[in-house]
């Protein structure tokens, strides 16, 4: 948020006009999470010194949770890709898209991926109906997620390597007596994964408030450290997002230690595998801008 | 607040121009507190299906903490009179303003009262200066807060005389060895209550950037029920609002216990005096309006 700021004021004293006198633009920043999060801890990690106004906006951001035309720039980053709720036929014992014996619908039948999908398209409709009414006319929208281009299979990346390898770790706790198989069938993690370009554009355009300025795919490769990968790190990332979807589903800590364990060691046993499936584009850059608003 | 918002929304519909297509107002209400305040259980409490926007704004009302012409309506509620700090007078055993065997400045001598004045103006002056900043011309700031005419004396109120059995209990409790007598000499509560409608003009118009609307003092009557005092609820109310300042001073919740426990006793074998007591206007309703900004 802070280079924003910074950039946007670079950008205004680039622009000024030398004839009006100085004035400088106040910032105020509004920290959106669910009522949920702790707001509290957010507030205290605050620097005292900042030079910006600052509030904490509790809600669901597929609703409105701010007055029309109040925003000048919105920023998610890694948050779209989360479904608030996972697709109703997936809970459903005897629907196509029950998910046997994956946790996610990496490597799964085409009725899983279209729930997930379809599961998606409507959350980011809801979005994007919010912000283009909370967003003024030529307000700027940039979203950070998860995507990969449209011919890129899921299971050739390093995050859906990660959900196979976490389904195969469940079904070998199951063979152990450590869970139950229907445990692991009805556990479906909540992330859209492989939003592509073209999928963008077309919610986009569907929608039809914004323009888009930017849309790019790129290499995130946090985990890529020269040559190799950082395991532990990457693990401790994952385990730190997921790890509360785990402990909802099966109850305890304990299993969670193990899945993560046994995780850690899945990926260092493919260590000479992992770059190549890190080093994709699976990074969506989106840039949108909310089209003039011409009142009648 | 919901009776503010009602209340404008009323107006709103009563006021609008007939031709014109109706819109129905936006609200976006801000709650602040200081960041140690729990904001997290705040956004819990706040009803589900609300018609209005929120959000929490961690910070002192001293300092600016929205952007400047921003709000339109600004309410607080028995917060102007409590100190953001002691006098530093106050904490000098050598000074004038040293509060031997008192915890107030009710039936202290002039210099102590003195002290409490010049923080508690100072106080004012800069949640002023900041609301005057960021409330639009024509903006509303409704404070209500403690206050006295300017010729009763404090110690005639039900407040100053719990201030009075405050001192009186501690003071006894370091006669039987509880607590150290140098504890309860600087030992002062944050409370400055008796504002009068003279200062407060005063320091309205020294700050010049608001008309008076409304100016009153009035009986706040919570504990009279009928001709009797409700004493229980009262020393609850009084302890949720004071304990803290007690822990953190005596350093143990048994002080704590002991104090209000004596304190409500004192009240009880005085029930007699405590509706004349309550009976006083003690409760200032401040009105103010931005005057129009002109802009150069």
């Amino acid at each position: 948020m802070l280079n924003i700021v910074e950039a946007i004021k670079q950008k205004y004293e680039a622009n000024k006009c030398p004839a009006i006198p100085s004035t400088r633009p106040e910032f105020q920043l509004f920290f959106n999470d669910l009522v949920t999060n702790d707001f509290n801890t957010l507030f205290k990690s605050l620097p005292e010194d900042r030079d910006y106004f600052v509030a904490g906006v509790p809600g669901s951001f597929l609703d409105r949770i701010f007055p029309e035309s109040s925003l000048h720039f919105v920023y998610t980053s890694h948050s779209l890709h989360w479904l608030f709720k996972l697709p109703a036929e997936l809970e459903e014992e005897n629907s196509p898209a029950w998910n046997k014996g994956r946790v996610h619908y990496t490597n799964a039948p085409d009725d899983v991926a279209d729930a997930y999908k379809s599961q998606f398209c409507e959350e980011v409709r809801k979005f994007l109906d919010a912000r283009a009414k909370e967003l003024v006319g030529g307000g700027m929208l940039v979203i950070i997620m998860s995507g990969t281009p449209v011919d890129l299979p899921l299971s050739s990346t390093a995050n859906g390597k990660m959900f196979e390898f976490m389904a195969s770790t469940l079904m070998e706790m199951v063979r152990e007596g450590l869970i139950k198989e229907s445990q692991v069938d009805s556990f479906n993690l909540p992330l859209y994964q492989s939003a592509s370009p073209e999928e963008i554009v077309d919610i986009v355009e569907r929608n039809g408030c914004f323009s888009i300025e930017r849309l790019e795919l790129s290499k995130p490769s946090s985990w890529l450290k020269g040559a190799a990968v950082d395991v532990p790190a990457w693990m401790m990332h994952a385990r730190a997002a997921m790890e509360g979807n785990f402990i909802k589903h099966f109850g305890s800590n304990e299993v969670v230690d193990e899945v993560f364990k046994r995780l850690t060691k899945k990926h260092l046993d493919h260590s000479e595998l992992l770059p190549q499936w890190c080093n994709q584009d699976v990074q969506l850059f989106i840039v949108l801008k909310r089209k003039k608003i011409i009142s009648m």
